[in-house]
């Protein structure tokens, strides 16, 4: 966890968040932007944001005056998307492996003292350029609601739901592609799924072997996508989705609580 | 089945072996050259490459005449030898999609025109550069062998055996890394994938939905491969090869035959 923090951490403070807890970043499907996901009871993280993009009507722009922080915010916004949109294209097209942090802060019209104040290395710019495709908040609730009885039918339905919905690039395709390539992001990789899968099955499972179990189950669903939208399996491809989703939830089901063993 | 045809028969007609039938071409651990595999009964492919090596002893060179043809396999057999050494070099360092066939000739010192000749294209000459870790006969052999009553453990056995063994190129992150990249290096995985593992399975189980079933099998042993070779899951990584054997038996036992519907 120790690469995932100092990796995001200067992410994090430059977005003056609230919450003062070790934290990880995703791109995430319940905000339109970045997020940390934190421990803390409320949701500092997201009334931080959202103050952000929209402040109090007390505040008045004064003739001469430095811009007022949320036309700072909004400007940071749009430079940090515009710095992904040129890092998505510049790996979809070189990869990652062939893409220096300098080639993207070029195509993006910054200097790339500001893409590592941002993201802090080419590997958390990957991670900014992921669109994780599920919230893991999602899933941690989905796997500790009701015990491990059917969490192969909660989490099939979790992952596969949010795999087969349209125009969403392919995380975990990209994260393999870099991962093939790089040993740091093979690490980023890893950091994700034992944090948005590994973990919250851990937890919810019987204790003996639960890691290998929880950890077996994060490999098939990584052999499942690849077969289902990299290598295409005809027979995979074709199934249907609630047909998949049955073979999924038996599968996890088998590994989180058969007899493995 | 076509675009492997196509790919492979110019490498297989340019070893002037004796078996006429469609053929896919492996590098295998049971030769030190790639084969041909065959459905003709004889070993014939064996058979014209070993006699290429031991020609007759009653061939003699003479004076200014051509070389005769054991010598020019020879030379062939070393030229294909340079080929496969610079794309080998070449795909790790830049990738499949960073790589011209005409950049490897010029490693090779041949011209593209002879690298075309061998091995028809440059997803051709990816799929001799990885090494495909098993026999695929002996998995052929094994699937067949006994029925699908243990057909779990027969396959763990050949599967997790061969990727444990030391020093082999890892040909399931090669192709992977490729075929993210170019999608006719998918479509040369998921031959390779269905010709080795998916369709033996199919022979071997019930016929109803047998083909998805072995596709899953496969996808299952692609995910746990990226799980302990690539993104090293830590429960995974450190799980002892018989433990894992048999985890690995369970579940590909439990997608030939258990409910999974």
């Amino acid at each position: 966890m120790a690469f995932m923090r100092s990796l995001l951490r200067a992410d994090i403070s430059s977005r003056r968040s609230s919450c003062r807890v070790p934290a990880y970043a995703f791109s995430c499907t319940c905000t339109v932007v970045r997020y940390a996901r934190c421990t803390c009871t409320g949701d500092g993280c997201h009334t931080a944001r959202m103050a952000a993009v929209n402040p109090p009507s007390s505040q008045v722009e004064l003739p001469g005056a430095p811009p007022p922080a949320a036309n700072r915010t909004r400007d940071g916004e749009a430079t940090r998307a515009t710095i992904i949109t040129a890092a998505r294209a510049a790996f979809d097209e070189k990869g990652y492996a062939g893409t220096s942090l300098r080639e993207i802060a070029r195509n993006a019209g910054v200097k790339p003292s500001l893409v590592v104040h941002f993201y802090g290395s080419k590997a958390g710019l990957l991670a900014a350029t992921v669109e994780w495709p599920f919230d893991p908040d999602t899933v941690v609730r989905e796997v500790l609601a009701g015990g491990p009885a059917h969490i192969g039918e909660r989490l099939a339905h979790v992952f596969l739901g949010t795999w087969e919905e349209d125009g969403r690039p392919n995380t975990a395709l990209t994260l393999l592609h870099a991962a093939c390539e790089r040993p740091e992001a093979a690490t980023l990789a890893r950091e994700l799924f034992t944090t948005c899968v590994i973990g919250p099955i851990v937890t919810a499972i019987d204790p003996e072997r639960a890691e290998l179990r929880a950890s077996l189950v994060a490999s098939h669903l990584l052999g499942l996508h690849v077969g289902r939208y990299l290598l295409e399996f005809g027979a995979i491809t074709a199934a249907d989705t609630d047909l998949l989703e049955q073979a999924l939830a038996s599968t996890i089901q088998h590994l989180c609580t058969g007899p493995v063993w």
